[in-house]
């Protein structure tokens, strides 16, 4: 990904003063690859990107320094596995003019072991994360980045129709997820996260796709994303195999209407919860509301999850541009789970759909 | 993965009592994995395993909280996302024991936001990492879980031949990744990474598996891993593209005899910076000590690194059961780079090599 560090930088140091802080630090993340376009990759050797107010710096492991050396021009502070971080980010810190810093906002991914060296030199400071800096400028997308959501929106389209087409009645979830994971590496667009909930599983929002079999009569909750160009997917659709467990079609009548009515809400001006309170309501009045146990939806960008969060407290203000998914479910224990997932772009007059697969309910034949 | 919790959090409130630690907090990772046979998925919802001297909680996003209860009989402290997890987690310290902690153990992987909570909660307290309390006690391995290594070693060599056997002039990296990752997918272990470094890329150690196209009297470093079992693989061969580049053989072999000084090494009761010297002098003393930009190896278990790190400065003593990797490379800049990796269990006399795989260069014969 190619991006103009030097004006985000800009914009970033123009959030952080309107914002007071006086140093962000970004571990290798989706922040990292907004700003400088790219990061090293994680492990378990403390890598920074320090900015103060005039200066940046990176704190680079040695083995990562030939191969990142490429990609920017940040000044480096590299430090060797025999010597370790310590002195080398004593120096960077030094050099982008924080060692006094007040105010430290830290990407909210960083890994504790890192933030230690930030914590350690810093104890008085005030600590907040990017929400308001770079969660903040990052809410809003440009046409370049909506052109790769679409991409890859249309990319996971076709992977869930190729799921589709492959359901049998005997085959495991993990065979499905596989299926469909092949369809994303055809399309250069590895997956990257499969839930696929079958039957009583369908009732755990974060199922970990397994060995169960699909059987006649069970619902399936598919949640499926890939990324290609830098940016994900992300998407459910339900698929019900022969006949439709008891119960099934009102329920999911019911998300759909939960589905519609935050598409309805969700307006340039809107509060993020009062999206949320639509698609809630809904279900609440249906009188499933126990059920419905996750907010309504989250940010998506180079993060999979990001700002603006869709939940009954956000006071984050919808604006045009703003990419996120809406994706009310209802889930009863013990027989299925309901959830349909929509990533949408606010646009001035509503949010427009990225993928362009209806949400009805998919259903796979019995062969024979 | 079935574990015995019980035993285990005995093992580890001993190790806890030894090392004056009063909590330790886990996020979803190895650690959890080893300590409870499972870990709810990682997102950027706080999710925390605490285990204080006499009772252990769990902080549980609602969300995950009916999945996760058929997995352990531990106390969760539920938060859903309308309320935030502050009283949760709050309640969650009390009941363990923890809210006048004096010393608490942080998971290193840990997200800072989730280390907040514990940093907000507890500022006098002294903060250290898992090392000497679920770092130590995972070190040594048993023999179950030696078996899921040593096939997890015994799919990855499969998938490295099947690397071998697809390398083509005119291919991409991704190209060749693909096929090792259809390989691995297809031993029903999904591949974790593949770092494919062709010609000069390959002086990055961190390379970006990307898209140049292979060409004759290219060295190709491939550096694969799956997992199945609940356990990685990690193995690093190299392939020439037709005849090698200049140079190419006598740097095989000095990275090669660097590999056996510290196989010969490595003993139990050796410290790990006496292995990671042995390798280390072979390189230094044949004139390419600059070029060796990392340690000598990484221990490998539930995570793809982890104790012990064979370092220039470790003090960790070897011991029987323990399993690492032994990686010496020199990267040449603008030219190529050689690394060589085994993964070994050290035993009583010595290491065994999980891989059945020579450490020879594999040539890639040019067709036509």
């Amino acid at each position: 990904m190619t991006v103009d560090t030097k004006a985000r930088l800009a914009e970033l140091r123009e959030r952080m003063s309107a914002q007071g802080v006086d140093l962000v630090a970004l571990a290798p993340s989706p922040h990292m690859d907004w700003l400088v376009g790219f990061h090293p990759m994680l492990c378990e050797r403390p890598c920074l990107l320090l900015v103060g107010p005039e200066h940046e710096a990176f704190l680079m492991p040695a083995l990562n320094a030939e191969g990142a050396r490429e990609s920017t021009a940040i000044p480096f502070y590299v430090w060797s596995d025999d010597v370790g971080p310590r002195a080398a980010f004593a120096e960077a810190l030094a050099n982008v003019g924080g060692t006094a810093a007040r105010h430290v906002a830290f990407d909210e991914t960083m890994r504790i072991d890192f933030a230690m060296l930030l914590l350690d030199a810093l104890p008085g400071a005030k600590r907040s994360f990017t929400d308001d800096t770079l969660g903040y400028l990052r809410m809003r997308k440009d046409e370049r980045e909506y052109a790769a959501l679409k991409k890859n929106a249309l990319i996971a389209d076709r992977a869930m129709q190729a799921g589709f087409a492959a359901i049998r009645p005997g085959m495991t979830e993990s065979e499905l997820a596989a299926i469909i994971s092949d369809h994303f590496s055809a399309e250069g667009a590895p997956m990257q996260f499969a839930v696929v909930a079958t039957g009583p599983n369908g009732a755990f929002p974060h199922h970990h796709t397994g060995d169960r079999k699909l059987a006649e009569g069970d619902a399936v909750v598919m949640d499926i994303g890939g990324r290609t160009d830098g940016f994900p997917s992300d998407i459910t659709r339900m698929a019900v195999v022969g006949r439709a467990p008891e119960g099934y079609g009102e329920i999911h009548s019911i998300v759909e209407r939960a589905v519609q009515a935050a598409l309805k809400a969700a307006r340039p001006g809107v509060l993020a919860r009062d999206v949320d309170a639509a698609a809630r309501k809904v279900i609440t009045d249906a009188g499933y509301g126990e059920y419905f146990v996750h907010r309504t939806g989250h940010g998506m960008g180079i993060g999979g999850h990001e700002p603006p969060y869709i939940t009954a407290t956000s006071d984050t203000e919808l604006a045009e541009g703003m990419v996120f998914s809406i994706e009310p479910g209802i889930y009863i224990p013990g027989r299925f789970g309901i959830r349909l997932e929509d990533i949408v772009i606010l646009r001035a007059d509503g949010p427009e759909i990225l993928s362009g697969l209806s949400r009805d309910v998919y259903g796979a034949a019995i062969p024979g």
